[in-house]
């Protein structure tokens, strides 16, 4: 696939650094056993030491990292573990992925729950921070789920001023760092911020099969998933201890050691150059996308900071159209609703969707070339 | 850990085939993209390549596959998504594991469930089909889950009497395959198998991070985890389509791209080859096992059938205690409870345990002769 143009990193940043391939093979070959099943060995010393370099790029030493298979999952432990009743009220961004939208339809079969979503303004795209205060104050949150960007059209949500307000109210504040985590430098010590979602094979650079919450501890949340942990287990019930609670079954070691790798790469390049490299890298996608009068570009105000995934509308064309031209031309994008239907109605492009570009760290020059000629082609034959 | 005599394949089976390792890496190198996210790809032909590559192992090609991220959460899946009520009869081996007991429990908070264990003579081990045949007659089942081979001792379950025999009372059979799925060769297509649970980093020697079930297809579970599908997005249920149903975010196309390879290899191989190589390594561990006086082997009757998993209990010594020893000599073996404490209970191994010594297709003769040194050792200093 060396010769694709990938602009669909938000689905799955492509390729991985060699090191995380490297390191992942090196040492699912010599140390692939369990961790925390047999004597203490070294898959069990590169966990705890993963779990360390998380906290690190989280600056959040005093936190907890749990680990499950997909970011979907820890989602679900989350907002299923949570003691919700009914009259909950819970407010969300215009921009949840349906491992929100779809768990919180699930729940709302249950109890009766109030979703609120939280005020953005159109256009802008810019949240509204004066309105949010005035929608709490009318309506006291009990849980905010944010994404900290949306996997739709990039914007970035100011989570700190939002978290601080809601936790003001006793809230339990959800942030889905999954287009975040490892690109944006942020300080997730404080209580502010009690369960932060991170997916390994995105904006992480590591492979598929390993994601994770960091929380800070003190909320025990329901189980979903039952099962063996290693430890206590005469218990018929899982341990209260986390992060075993919540990570039953094997660990998925391979996924473990390419998450390692990709933060030892993070580290040695630095967040924020990684940061400038792909807001260098958004600026050149903007810049060709904006060329073209056919193409659309859902585009917040200026002052709205955004990572570089892009949504766009071609006139005269369905997404999956140009999906399928591009793919033809040797660039894969993303179309359609991208999971995330409810965005789509906020920006109002449902239920057609849009065509998503998604830059990453390693796009080329080469990448923006192919790109260009081939929107150039399609533009002039529309 | 190339000089390891690693003895605990039950956890994991290590190493992998050569290829394995090979193709996992240079797949996601090429082509580590997400299946069904974007135009059609490699890894989506890769996912589909796979489901029917297990399809043939299992001769089932009438059946689905579902993908899940390990067994523990297959099981999670069938059991917590079946239609329960109160008084329904859930017959269980003696020798499940906690993937299955602790989630019985906590079903068993929300529903009066009757817990019956199938009847398994003591000493020899064997499944008394009589007795069950009169059990079932007593108290009619309405689901009937069974480890094919157990974790702990070895011993294989007859399923398909014992699905036979319980599919006549319309009870739905649930059978784990975590240590038999391509080492035992059954023919799963008949309708007494309703879900038939497999771990890709056990017997079928592929990565951690993918395992799954095949199924009938007829009996529509409630979801256990919400999110995106990647297909029929704009719907707030999960699909009602199997497998999307219950492949919930990213697939891990990593870990699939093992299990292609490790199917591969199985069929190079032969599955009745991989059999015959680790019976006479289970042998090999007898042998040696049962020539030290000091150390009492826990076996079924000559004409059980078992796999090479064996639990030991050493005069004078504690579990760990060997554990310990052993792993200061290079020795990998598994101690304590593996997560399946009501098969120690019937072992009358509770809650002590035992020393778990497992064998897979590698064992090497160099690893046998490690480990008759180091028990000669151990007995004779005891």
């Amino acid at each position: 696939m060396s010769q694709i143009a990938y602009f669909n990193n938000a689905a799955t940043t492509y390729p991985k650094p060699e090191k995380v391939y490297e390191f992942a093979d090196k040492f699912y070959r010599q140390s692939g056993v369990n961790s925390g099943r047999g004597q203490i060995n070294s898959a069990t010393k590169l966990t705890s030491a993963t779990r360390e370099m998380l906290l690190d790029l989280f600056h959040a030493k005093n936190k907890r990292v749990v680990f499950t298979p997909s970011a979907t999952e820890a989602i679900n432990i989350i907002l299923r573990g949570l003691p919700l009743t009914d009259n909950y009220t819970v407010y969300v961004s215009p921009f949840e992925h349906n491992a929100v939208i779809r768990t919180l339809h699930y729940l709302q079969g249950i109890y009766k729950i109030n979703v609120v979503t939280l005020a953005v303004e159109e256009g802008t795209l810019r949240y509204d921070v004066e309105k949010i205060k005035y929608q709490f104050s009318e309506v006291p949150p009990n849980l905010v789920i944010v994404s900290h960007a949306s996997n739709v059209c990039g914007v970035v949500a100011p989570i700190q001023e939002l978290c601080t307000m809601s936790h003001s109210y006793g809230a339990i504040n959800v942030i889905d760092m999954c287009q975040t985590a490892g690109l944006i430098d942020i300080d997730l010590s404080g209580a502010i911020y009690d369960f932060v979602v991170f997916a390994g094979h995105k904006t992480l650079y590591a492979t598929f099969g390993i994601a994770g919450f960091i929380c800070n501890g003190d909320i025990v949340l329901e189980p979903l998933i039952f099962g063996g942990t290693g430890i206590d287990s005469a218990n018929p019930d899982v341990p209260s201890t986390i992060p075993e609670r919540y990570e039953i079954g094997s660990q998925n070691i391979l996924g473990i050691a390419g998450l390692y790798a990709a933060l030892e790469w993070n580290k040695e390049i630095g967040i924020s150059n990684i940061y400038a490299k792909e807001q260098d890298n958004h600026n050149k996608l903007l810049t060709i996308l904006k060329k073209y009068e056919n193409i659309k570009v859902i585009l917040p105000a200026d002052d709205v900071q955004t990572v570089g995934v892009v949504s766009c509308v071609f006139d005269g064309y369905s997404s999956d159209n140009i999906g399928q031209i591009l793919s033809e031309q040797g660039i894969e994008v993303r179309t359609g609703l991208h999971c995330a239907p409810t965005a789509h109605k906020f920006l109002g492009t449902f239920p057609a969707g849009t065509v998503r570009f998604s830059v990453g760290y390693f796009n080329t020059n080469k990448d923006f070339e192919k790109l260009d000629d081939a929107l150039e082609y399609i533009c002039e034959n529309s």
